[in-house]
């Protein structure tokens, strides 16, 4: 079981996905979103990169929800937010997603032999499931806009740091992963919210967000991609 | 005096580098020659990206050097070897250059206001010579094929912590950088010689070569771009 880390949607041409399960990350909030709304009792998320794509969703019976530049897409039902994705009004029900950075990252995983989303809030439930499966993973952040990121990259070395004893860790940006999360992980949610991301998300008025996208093991969920929709 | 660091070429497109300083790092092993040949009295060194270009300097009396997958071009006078670089037989003399990524990283910083080489072997010096010119900084890692890799970000890190009272630190992949340092510091060769660069080099048995190259101010000067040479 070989891991591997992925910076940013620019890097991951470098990385042969075949055979491989890749773990989505794009903490701030995309992933953190779709956890919350699978542990939840969100029926399934369907992401797709464009406002159109949603907007044609949502005239099947989908809930349209995302964002662009961290606000609210203006006719959608929901913008980003995992405490709208945790909210009665969506359990049970199909929700249609497109954000900045994560969908893209998903996009760009096709290759792989399975796409799975993680995030802080289900940590544990994320290296769990790597444990059993046995597979190679590639950790992948989706940064922001193609830059490298901190939550992202301290979620990918938390992810290392529970297979640090079970997961062959060959390649230099894995070490450094692995490393940063040990350095910073005494005060984690300090760390995030001093990020690039938070600071620009803090603009928005979301500080709350941020907090909770800093929580661990929130949900034992590991949602999955099966035909272009998340599943359980 | 904001301080940004690029982990790799694929990404230095994201940074605007007019009227900064741009620190090239290449420390196994081009930029660690730069600094040990000029701080050994080589007169000048050029920097070319294709062994052909190196070639032509060579028939205008300047020596060739330069490797291409870690070993030496066949034809060339010396290789990429700090120590063929503080050879007598190179003092005073004209050196051309090619190697694999960093000669690559210097051709893509030429918006930059400025361009210097940085190795572990110059630290002091580039701290002191950013410190005092007072411009902002990106500390452009040359990695490995487009790649992550860790002596160079280690490296980057290691001049973010010298800086680290002077300068701005705005944006993650520096924060980052600066705690992959800290949290390495204190048995930085063992790191080093861990690296995937350091264990590539490994089987083309120049051990030597890496402990050198993780040794730290060996010398004070700052290697900087001029007309296509670099002079002191």
């Amino acid at each position: 079981m070989k891991i591997e880390v992925c910076y940013t949607p620019e890097l991951i041409k470098q990385f042969d996905l075949k055979g491989k399960i890749v773990v989505v990350i794009d903490v701030l909030r995309a992933t953190s979103c779709m956890v919350a709304g699978m542990g939840s009792g969100v029926e399934t998320i369907r992401p797709v990169s464009s406002i159109e794509a949603c907007t044609e969703l949502g005239a099947k019976g989908y809930i349209m929800a995302g964002e662009r530049g961290g606000k609210k897409v203006e006719h959608f039902n929901m913008g980003n937010s995992p405490f709208e994705y945790m909210e009665d009004a969506v359990r049970g029900k199909k929700v249609a997603t497109t954000t900045t950075n994560g969908t893209k990252a998903i996009e760009l995983s096709a290759d792989a032999d399975e796409i799975i989303v993680g995030a802080f809030l289900n940590l544990s439930a994320v290296v769990n499931y790597l444990e059993n499966k046995g597979k190679d993973i590639v950790l992948f952040c989706a940064g922001w806009k193609g830059r490298y990121n901190l939550e992202d990259s301290l979620f990918a070395g938390a992810v290392c740091n529970g297979l640090r004893n079970t997961a062959a860790f060959e390649d230099d940006a894995t070490l450094s992963a692995l490393f940063l999360y040990q350095s910073m992980k005494d005060d984690l949610s300090y760390y995030i919210s001093r990020s690039n991301h938070a600071a620009r998300l803090s603009s928005f008025g979301i500080l709350r967000d941020i907090e909770y996208c800093a929580k661990i093991d929130e949900f034992s969920v590991v949602p999955k991609l099966l035909d272009d929709h998340l599943v359980l």
